[in-house]
């Protein structure tokens, strides 16, 4: 009940929140571009680690971890030999996915604009 | 021209893609709660600083100027005595600002499924 009632009132804007810290889970360097990438299809580790270019086996190991506890994807053992885990995205991190592919598409698109914002701002 | 080449092909899961930066600038930690904080109104640095609760002022002052590089955000000085110097969003800003709300709006909500989502997963 208390639960519930915390998260009827729930804002990132407040220190203590705990959605501060949900919001900064699925917003960090890594989480974002698994996410992201998790919307196009399932990927096992290997695969995931070689879209996420530049992420460490450790980093992504962590992020999926988080962002597992956090309900946004699903970490499935196929039975096969040898067995194979495959990461996928759980209804909320759909959401989740999809809100953060709009911000990527919109700022990969405006990439002109805010190269000529910085060229503008440094020769100031 | 090399510019607008580069960005028809922007890609934030290229590791030296410059639009990798501009997401990981949107989405830092403090940048994101300022971008939202920004959607509502303008504000004066110690208003903002006030609004995004735990943000301490040498962070604050450097987000603000990453994202006023970057082209999202306008500081304005108005000619007052004493000065005041206000921030608000570009056009760009408010595109980008609206995408974040929409997922901080998501999380906020969604708050009792992460937090049932985590006993789940602790309790294993």
């Amino acid at each position: 009940m208390s639960e519930a009632v915390e998260s009827l009132e729930a804002s990132v804007f407040a220190r203590e929140c705990g959605s501060r810290r949900t919001l900064q889970n699925a917003t960090s360097r890594w989480a974002v571009l698994v996410l992201a990438a998790l919307t196009e299809s399932d990927y096992r580790f290997n695969a995931l680690r070689r879209r996420v270019d530049g992420v460490s086996e450790r980093m992504l190991a962590q992020t999926l971890q988080t962002l597992e506890r956090d309900g946004l994807i699903v970490r499935t053992v196929l039975e096969t030999i040898p067995p194979k885990v495959e990461y996928s995205l759980t209804p909320l991190g759909r959401e989740v996915g999809a809100r953060l592919t709009d911000l990527i598409e919109l700022i990969e698109g405006s990439m002109p604009a805010v190269l000529e914002a910085r060229a503008e701002h440094d020769a100031r």
